[in-house]
């Protein structure tokens, strides 16, 4: 360890490692303390950061997540110390990741904190389902919204008045009262709908649906987190054919992680 | 060249070489063309690909850009050729890149084309200056729009509505229309708002302010393209004290290109 610790708060991407930024995979080989989440990616944590104690802040033994608190105490306790910190976050760490709340704690705390952006799964999960969220002459904008708590009745009537692309993070349980939201302020029902399940993953799964049938599909298919919901036009550009897994492969084959 | 061609549509992120992703590392380093936009990283592409002809499509000798079915016809030709083509964007080729309609043309064509996600200034540019997009209290929602077009009343209407944080991308000439209808929407005059330029390079710079006074202040700093606008309560956690660019240089002082 030097003597000056400090924080980087890290964006892990979607979850498979070649989505990770080379900046990441630097700051995790400098690591000598890993703060990671469930959806950051960590089947190769061990190896990207060889010299760090991991320590998973996801869920206790008890399957309860650590308070947020409970994590910026962490941070600043680890890099007082003078440890190269690293907080590993699925997509990116602004983005619905609390990574705001965890800089401010070490500011306060006199840490130096640097962002590394990651990529946001939600830009990229439904691309990997082949939806782009802007298409020309279809979508000149997009709202993210998460789904972690309901929306008040003024969000869904702009909402659903905006136009555009609707992309919905942490939104499984949520879903029916979205929907319902959408379609009492005049969203069409026939609207296209999709949820992308697992994205990147070798389990990755498409449900394409409507706005009005979307909630009836969703538990057909037994769909269940992570997911990402997108409603939208551009939901009819979805190409889930998995006709690109030999170019992911060519990649993966391509390096080493070792030298990254 | 391999006997079978195929494209790799590739987001380049902010600008900034770390900020890309291993997968488009590993892409450039094996293209044989690579076809690239003024606003891609491209400072160190010849070390990056040094196997491709590089071509810049960002604009002619003439500083026209080239149109988008002539950027089509040359990924298409390039692959039906053998060649592996990366096509590199700036940001992600999903967030108005125009990777939807590349994409439909290689298909079309029956070519081989993957999307490799990239950083998005949406969200990373913001996060340059400190600003998180969504913040515990503060915003549980954000939506990005083009400044290329103006926006309809309607839009102007609902933006102005739904709260949150508004990120505009290539918005300097038509922000004084943007603020114009998001004030006649009833948007609050002391929205707090920040421009922030150059993102990642060694020129950022961020211009704060509130709807009612961006126009003005950006004339009186001289604002010029590319720059981010963000409105919204978040930018009062703005934070761009340069305190990190030690961090940064760690980072670049800790790999090798050449081995990436």
């Amino acid at each position: 360890m030097s003597d000056t610790g400090r924080v980087y708060l890290v964006g892990g991407g979607p979850g498979r490692v070649e989505l990770l930024t080379v900046a990441a995979v630097r700051a995790l080989r400098q690591a000598d303390v890993v703060l990671y989440d469930r959806l950051a990616p960590h089947d190769e944590l061990a190896e990207l950061a060889p010299h760090a104690a991991l320590i998973d802040v996801g869920k206790t033994p008890g399957r309860h997540p650590i308070p947020q608190d409970d994590i910026n105490r962490m941070l600043v306790h680890h890099a007082s110390q003078g440890a190269t910190v690293v907080r590993l976050k699925g997509g990116d760490p602004y983005v619905f990741g609390r990574g705001g709340e965890e800089a401010l704690a070490c500011r306060d705390a006199g840490i130096s904190v640097t962002v590394i952006p990651g990529v946001t799964s939600a830009v990229s999960v439904p691309a990997a389902s082949g939806i782009p969220l802007t298409h020309r002459g279809i979508s000149h904008l997009f709202t993210v919204v998460s789904g972690h708590a309901p929306l008040t009745a003024a969000e869904h009537e702009h909402l659903a008045g905006l136009g555009g692309t609707i992309v919905v993070l942490m939104g499984v349980a949520t879903l029916p009262t979205l929907t319902a939201g959408l379609l009492t302020f005049g969203m069409a029902p026939t609207m296209p709908t999709a949820i992308v399940e697992r994205g990147y993953g070798d389990q990755q799964r498409t449900t394409i649906a409507t706005l009005a049938t979307v909630v009836s599909e969703a538990a057909r298919a037994s769909v269940t987190s992570p997911a990402v919901i997108v409603f939208g036009q551009v939901v009819a550009l979805a190409n889930d054919d998995g006709g690109d897994r030999e170019a992911w492969a060519l990649l993966r084959r391509a390096g080493d992680l070792a030298s990254l």
